[in-house]
């Protein structure tokens, strides 16, 4: 199939794993992604936390990345210009499109907040992986992006790497979501099949952290916010409800009982730590956080180590169910991708 | 949030089961579809095999699916024109947008293949829940909508109901799908089990057929080729290759042996009939349809009853799984109405 080419300058923010393996990929398939979406991808700037680089011309992205992966920052690139900030970048540097990646921080959202808003507010398309700027400030930034002829907002990535949790809306249009569970914090996942086998709590957090999948503050994982924050933006952005982290109810997974995840598990199940929402009579949603037992037959109940899930019951379409067991970063990567394409570069008969 | 509102008019040809199913879910939601994307749907013509009946001024469509739901047809209709053909319908009527739900005919296409044809042609966009034309002219219909300012041709209901079949390339942009699989015969899924548990094919097969979900000619599903014509869609509109029913290796079920059923399901597994697509070292793929032993992870081995279902691996975004279980024609007429969404509707943030 034929294309007319299009060129997309793009911006990077962030570039820790994430970023840097987009960079990784991009470099590799520019080709494939002029024959197959035709975009012709040009990078002008990149920034993480030592600053921002700004090139018009175009920056050499495997070069960038083969300086992050050397653990080194954009303060070595030639481009480099220390007065620049990441936010300073997104607010002047002639581009089209934001793609942003910095550390998701929960507590203002920053820079990728002030990031993604001055880029919008400067016309400019933003795609995330960051969760941060979602969970805060949902509404403002749909709403910057809430005109026809204005930027796109797309976060595919940002709830549970490739797997398609913010797309449900639009794979769902028309039908009313009665009921949404969703798998999303891989590291209780792990923990819980630790307990089940016989050891205690620390023990098997000790062990996840061996395998390196906790966060720094482990709260996040095992205390349920990591979960609750995807839930708000599933809440926010497919199910359509303006919410905020406090109208969730959010349970970990420290007291669950050993003896009912050894029952859970003799059962042929699992007790997974699930993020619910269900439709009320009046419209509304309620939302919690929290352990739950899932019998053998539950869609969820088998999902791989590592793997994401979710199942969402819905008026029209019946029982959804959705997997996604993906390689660290680039299944996030994949789905910022996916974003690009969608705001670009779609052929027509799809 | 407010939209502009849209008016968009339609034509629907072919009022079976999902034609009609499809008229009744728009009635009671046309100010749903008009409060979250923004659309005024207006029917303004209607074909079944009796003939066509078109008003500029819009059909009331809760009594047309009422008349069919009464066994009658469109001549009984005020505005029913006996001159006029569902293909002249869509090549004469003022509309924006057809929807193409006449019975899959494998043969030559006939009556859809025409109706699609001849919809484009004119400018219209397509939503099609019917196989015949994506089987036999795929690449002929996607040239007519390729264009970037054409009309746009949507199927995601003609690939097993609700399941994202047909959408899964826009999903995995950016990757390389590897291997495919697909259970999207829920038919033989039913006589697997049966036979498994002791039945013969015979009996299975008519156990099956008085659940009333086999096709009139059971060739069709038992015999591998309502899978194989899903797996060329798949083909051509997924994996980008310009496919041919004739390219497949197709084998059915009737010759599966009950020992293999017995020993499949007793070790907590199963035997499906699979479309299974594989990626070759020169890019190409080979296709085949085939029974297919699932072992106990594998995850299209747990499909409830009526379920249909899909693993892709990919480069990118690893193992992807996705399953629908949804409630007869339902499912395909949810699929119509994110086809519709997408093609006008969609909010800016998603």
């Amino acid at each position: 199939m034929t294309h007319d080419m299009r060129e997309v300058r793009f911006l990077l923010t962030g570039l820790g794993n994430i970023g840097r393996s987009l960079l990784e990929i991009l470099s590799v398939r520019q080709e494939a992604m002029a024959t197959r979406y035709g975009l012709a991808l040009r990078c002008v700037g990149v920034a993480d936390s030592a600053g921002a680089a700004y090139d018009p011309a175009g920056l050499d992205i495997a070069a960038v990345a083969a300086l992050k992966r050397a653990g080194r920052s954009v303060a070595h690139l030639a481009q480099y210009d220390p007065t620049l900030s990441a936010v300073e970048l997104a607010a002047r540097a002639e581009a089209d499109l934001l793609l942003e990646a910095t550390p998701t921080n929960l507590r203002d959202g920053q820079p990728g907040l002030e990031i993604v808003r001055t880029a919008l507010r400067t016309g400019k398309h933003a795609v995330l992986a960051s969760k941060g700027p979602l969970v805060l400030a949902y509404g403002e930034l749909a709403a910057l992006a809430s005109t026809s002829d204005g930027p796109a907002l797309r976060f595919s990535g940002a709830v549970g790497g490739a797997l398609p949790t913010a797309n449900l809306g639009r794979h769902l249009a028309g039908a009313v979501i009665e009921r949404a569970e969703l798998v999303v914090n891989g590291t209780t996942q792990v923990i819980l099949e630790q307990m089940a086998a016989g050891h205690g709590f620390e023990t098997a957090l000790a062990e996840a952290q061996r395998q390196g999948i906790v966060e720094p503050d482990p709260s996040l994982d095992v205390d349920g916010w990591d979960a609750a924050n995807k839930l708000v933006i599933f809440a926010n952005a497919v199910l359509g409800r303006p919410t905020r982290l406090t109208d969730l109810r959010v349970e970990g997974i420290r007291g669950v009982p050993p003896e009912a995840l050894r029952a859970a598990w003799a059962a042929g199940g699992r007790v997974s730590l699930v993020g619910l929402a269900e439709r009320q009579p009046d419209g509304g949603y309620t939302l919690q956080v929290g352990p739950v037992t899932l019998g053998p037959e539950h869609p969820l109940a088998r999902l791989s180590r590592g793997e994401m899930g979710l199942v969402v019951h819905s008026d029209l379409a019946g029982r959804t169910t959705m997997a996604s067991l993906e390689d660290g970063p680039v299944g996030t990567c994949q789905a910022m991708i996916r974003d690009i394409v969608d705001i670009y570069g779609a052929p027509a008969a799809r």
